[in-house]
């Protein structure tokens, strides 16, 4: 059966303090629609991606509410697993094409983050994190701060080509109108930058975001009414341990190794044969390793790639996070697995604007929850 | 495809303050994987239906979290939609299977509620209510009693007849070792309850409860390895507005109506073809109203009818809540819809024990979120 993309939507990322959740949500939704020539009416199921509405906001039963705010009645789920709650909503949503349960259903990811106080969010986003790890007072910089100490040690690459992950990820916001810091910086930026967990500054962070993306999906066929059909060609999952402490490897994600290759397995393909990928880059640190993890660069070649542009618009091969990734388009937890399927399609349908990928053919997205412990990989196809 | 179920495992239901809610939830998942005759390692995924680990354990990532306590590393998804989560992480762990993606998971509800205090509870419980009924200080004792009302009032029904869902349900209790409440209660009893919030009772109101139930699935031919297959032959989800307000009748509940309608016609068959149900009785006005939609009794005629014992064991037609319903077995939100099917299971099976209602066959669980929100209906056929 083939799982066909039709219409997407992204709102802007950012400190997007004067809308509400469930008003963020409906614009992703109705564009989304609207981008697919659909009414509420017509959709079978909403799948709604989300990690903190129920910490921060108080919110349970989102999906019931938010097919209300649609005003229709259609099954309603909603999704939790950290920050891949996107990407985990969308395997679902695909399971439910492929059962022939549901035929067209809107998957839609949301998180509204900044509305909340930095103690607030920081222990909400510590809530995926485990129980060791939160009691010896770890956050997610410092435990991403010991595997990038670690790959720079194993490795010996340099704070300065770590920096390169998100100088390019900003250079490609700036060709993002969506994306929530839309300026250039430079190596020297990231360097003399506040240290938040040695050796991460704060320009190898991602920030805190409020955004929502939805997309709907068919398993109808499309052809007739859509003259550029995507599919989604694999939809794979894996987990890890929790705490880094009992993982083999502090350099590499295994549930990314294994997702991925699962992946590739159903798709038929290679990595060298992806053209463009969205990358879950909660900091600069992931980045580097996800390039490696997925097959694009060779053990410890990942972070040293980037520097020398091999991911980069307009010079690189596989083009990694053309919307800026999460450093520089934002990563609102529950929305970014399907902010990152929205902007592969815009890229595959050559609809990217100022930041399209020449001649992209196939995408990949590469949604993570926690420190690597649970990962969705998706492939998509023109 | 067949959807067979093989072990299942319920753990007492009560107030469990010397378990902590992993330990309980993997107290569920283990014996279900050792009555499937199973080592972990088996599974493909888990699918977690919770709905207040966020907001009461400051949790995210359960999922993730409940493989590892297995000790494997499986695809793992926490399904969210208020007290129906149980029935909604059953319901996409089933569009899994029917997709090919997995072919054996493992389904788990749990929730750890009896550690907080009232006021968390009832402020983590009313996440699931609109914002109108929130800010109007409605709790759901409260939109029930709305419901009660319209009901008494348009049926001539009197808060006598309601009391007998109670009655009923203590009564099946005493038959259930892992009820949390196991004695007898008379019409008496209900009437000089505690008003909680007019009509209705403390006794026309189910418990807060801890409590987890977990189910092994497979699209497997288990014919061979176990003689009493049993099978999931529907599994239908729908919902309503989140308002009462918003509703064209307070007197049924359209999300259970029309996910019932969908279940008999996948199932091919007609209400009087149940033989026993698992209700999902929050409270008394609940199951009369279930009863009706569910299409058991005609209209007006649902409290009626179980005052005159056509739901009561060894006498009834239509047994509901043989394992004492929410109201005496206990609501832990998340782990009842699995409950009801973990019950079903071995009412269909034969090994219901002193609760046992004669030659079942077929089994019905309906599980609603908010008021009626959303509801998931599943059949089950030995």
């Amino acid at each position: 059966m083939k799982i066909n993309i039709l219409g997407t939507h992204a709102t802007k990322f950012g400190e997007l303090w004067n809308i509400s959740p469930r008003a963020l949500a409906r614009e992703a939704m109705e564009n989304a629609l609207n981008a697919s020539g659909l009414k509420a009416s017509d959709i079978d199921a909403l799948y709604v991606g989300n990690m903190l509405s129920g910490i921060l906001g108080n919110q349970a039963n989102l999906g019931s509410l938010l097919v209300e705010e649609l005003g229709v009645q259609v099954p309603a789920f909603r999704i939790e697993g950290a920050c891949a709650s996107g990407g985990l909503a969308l395997h679902n949503a695909i399971n439910s094409l492929k059962a022939g349960q549901y035929k067209t259903v809107l998957v839609l990811g949301i998180e509204k983050m900044t509305d909340h106080s930095q103690d607030e969010i920081t222990n909400a986003l510590m809530s995926a994190g485990s129980d060791e790890e939160r009691l010896a007072g770890a956050t997610f910089p410092g435990v991403y701060a010991l595997m990038a100490q670690a790959y720079m040690q194993q490795y010996k690459v340099s704070e300065e080509d770590l920096a390169c992950v998100s100088v390019k990820n900003h250079y490609h916001g700036t060709l993002n109108p969506k994306a929530q810091f839309q300026f250039p910086i430079t190596i020297a930026d990231v360097m003399r930058s506040a240290k938040i967990a040695d050796p991460l500054k704060l320009l190898d962070c991602s920030p805190i975001s409020d955004g929502a993306a939805a997309v709907v999906i068919t398993s109808e066929n499309i052809l007739k009414k859509n003259k550029k059909p995507i599919q989604i060609i694999a939809s794979e999952v894996a987990t890890d341990t929790l705490s880094l402490h009992d993982r083999k490897s502090f350099t590499s994600l295994s549930a990314v190794v294994e997702a991925s290759t699962k992946a590739y397995g159903k798709a038929g393909l290679k990595p060298s044969d992806i053209d463009v990928a969205e990358i879950h880059d909660c900091f600069s640190i992931s980045e580097a390793i996800a390039t490696e993890d997925l097959g694009f660069s060779k053990k410890g070649e990942g972070a040293r790639d980037i520097a020398k542009g091999k991911r980069t618009l307009f010079k690189g091969d596989i083009i990694c996070n053309p919307s800026g990734g999460l450093k520089a388009c934002g990563h609102p937890v529950g929305a970014t697995g399907i902010k990152q399927i929205v902007e592969l399609t815009e890229q595959l349908r050559g609809e990217a604007g100022k930041r399209q990928v020449e001649k992209a053919r196939i995408g990949l997205a590469h949604n993570v929850g926690g420190s690597g412990t649970i990962a969705a990989i998706h492939i998509l196809q023109k």
